[in-house]
């Protein structure tokens, strides 16, 4: 029986996924469609920002996939009890926030802004320690973290992980839940955030959890803005506890222009590009997942939907 | 019988190397000192502004054991006639310049800079290419190069190689001797250069061989300054045909203040500190050689006197 797929992420969107989905659900008895009468749809290809945020009328609906792997826009929506799928594409957005991450700890973990930027020509020639001898926290094991910490212990650093249920990943020492957060912190020079934006994870690094590091320590938030108590930031950074942030998520996106961040001098803004969705592989996840689906296969990147990712 | 090892780094490294020496050495049966009758002497520790540059007193010379990995300032002596061996120190050296080329690559992969000085704050969220697009060129697959190649490939760059004699390396497309350079280059946005400074190698990178690379290009190099024909990069960074050159080395060190490097926009300089030898993984390395000597054994990194590394 034919299924129908209803794409509801906006028609910007669609121009761009049109053609990769058509190729990516070749061979599947679908219909992928912008219009369709609610009874009729089995699948909802879905951005947060959707003009649909009714699901009820959709009384057939087998699944939605969202097209971000955030979902803090659509995770907490009463008319929605079909399961829920963010987007798990380890060929683009894992990869490319492997590279982001990788590139931005090596960044701060060799200086480079110092010869970046070294308007008084300073030649000062003491290396960096090498990378065994920095403690990275990353905080989420997810699709994301675990995949970052992963490569960051493949380039030598000592890294810790911190979840909430306990991880076993080789290199990376793991810890998990509230009692494991500062066993993760102690010490730690770099702190790399891959959590997802939930009630439990706002505000994680505050006052209390930034006194745990190291002197001088750096964070670096790819994840979601909510994950940061920006004063208890911006004071650890004015005091010197910080000697920098560099963040591409925020509360408001974009940064709004008179934001202190923009114009702090040990804060480096990235505009919510530390990684895409790719839309090929994109496309092919949601296929996959659709096949799945019809298979009777367990969903890959299911939310669940209590704990709120 | 006991063996005499000269210490003729100079003063300065004796009081570093001294300790860890002694240690690395424990359990062989030798003699390490700062002053010995030539003839007595069996090894030699030397760093190539060494006061000591007439070997020929030295009749009973079975190996000098270089610090640092670069020998251009003692390979073509002509007072030399026992083994040299150039610094190959995994642990220290290998490992610091893998983070070192690791983190420069990435930088200019993901666009980093335009983000670290943002002085109009401009948020432009187009992301970078996923690494798999992009061609790296790495020139030398010795000890460094080969773990550099290798580091890229593992974070998915696609990865060409060039040395002397054809290597084959798991994941980089490896190419040889002077008609392989050309195809190593072609369209390459990023070129490493982890070659010794030789005849052969001097001004590799040149008026032609950047006319190879991709449009808009960039050059890392933390190999040796004489490697780069400098006005040639000049022009080529000027008209844009490079887009940015990250150095380490330069002929002369450190770069003299009024050295047009230094001012240019296009220029980031780093003080020669992409590696360093480590005292003592290094310590361990020398320890580790003469007991190869010893035992007959063929030693770790011995310099081809001919080829000139
Ligand atoms: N900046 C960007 O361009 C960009 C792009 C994509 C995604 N992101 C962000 O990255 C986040 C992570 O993505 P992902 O795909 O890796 O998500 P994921 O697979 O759902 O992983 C989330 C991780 O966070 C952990 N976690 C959740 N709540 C926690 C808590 N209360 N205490 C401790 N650990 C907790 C989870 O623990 P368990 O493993 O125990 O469940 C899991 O390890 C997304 O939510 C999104 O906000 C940003
Ligand atoms: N910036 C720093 O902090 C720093 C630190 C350490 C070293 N360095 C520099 O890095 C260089 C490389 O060190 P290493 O230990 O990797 O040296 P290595 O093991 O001797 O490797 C040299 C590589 O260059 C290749 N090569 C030499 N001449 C060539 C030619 N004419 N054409 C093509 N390829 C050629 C060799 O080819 P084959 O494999 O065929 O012999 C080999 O692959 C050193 O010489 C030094 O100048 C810099």
């Amino acid at each position: 029986m034919t299924r129908t797929i209803l794409f509801a992420a906006g028609p910007g969107l669609w121009a761009e996924y049109e053609t990769p989905l058509r190729t990516a659900l070749d061979g599947q008895d679908v219909r992928l469609t912008t219009e369709a009468a609610p009874e009729d749809v089995d699948y909802i290809v879905y951005a947060p920002k959707s003009h649909l945020q009714d699901f009820s009328p959709y009384t057939n609906l087998k699944a939605v996939l969202n097209l971000w792997a955030g979902v803090e826009g659509i995770v907490g929506n009463p008319t929605l009890t079909a399961p829920l799928v963010r987007m798990v594409d380890e060929e683009g957005l894992t990869q490319g926030m492997v590279e982001w991450v990788t590139g931005h700890v090596l960044r701060h973990h060799l200086g480079m802004d110092a010869h970046i930027v070294n308007p008084d020509h300073v030649w000062d020639n003491r290396a960096p320690p090498l990378a065994s001898d920095r403690i990275v926290a990353v905080l989420g094991l997810g699709a994301l973290g675990a995949a970052c910490a992963t490569s960051l212990a493949d380039l030598g650093f000592h890294v810790r992980g911190w979840s909430r249920s306990q991880k076993g990943l080789p290199r990376v020492s793991c810890r998990a839940g509230d009692e494991g957060l500062g066993a993760a912190l102690d010490g730690a020079e770099i702190v790399v955030l891959l959590l997802p934006d939930t009630s439990q994870t706002r505000e994680v690094i505050n006052e209390t959890t930034l006194s745990r590091l190291a002197p001088g320590a750096v964070v670096i938030n790819p994840g979601r803005g909510p994950l940061i108590d920006d004063d208890a930031l911006l004071a650890a950074l004015d005091d010197g506890r910080l000697s920098h942030a560099t963040l591409d998520v925020f509360r408001t996106e974009p940064l709004p222009a008179d934001h202190p961040f923009w114009a702090h001098p040990r804060v480096t803004v990235t505009p919510h590009i530390a990684s895409e969705t790719r839309v090929s592989s994109a496309a092919r996840a949601i296929a996959d997942n659709i096949a799945r689906a019809e298979a009777g296969q367990p969903l890959k990147g299911r939310v669940d939907r209590a704990a709120g990712y």
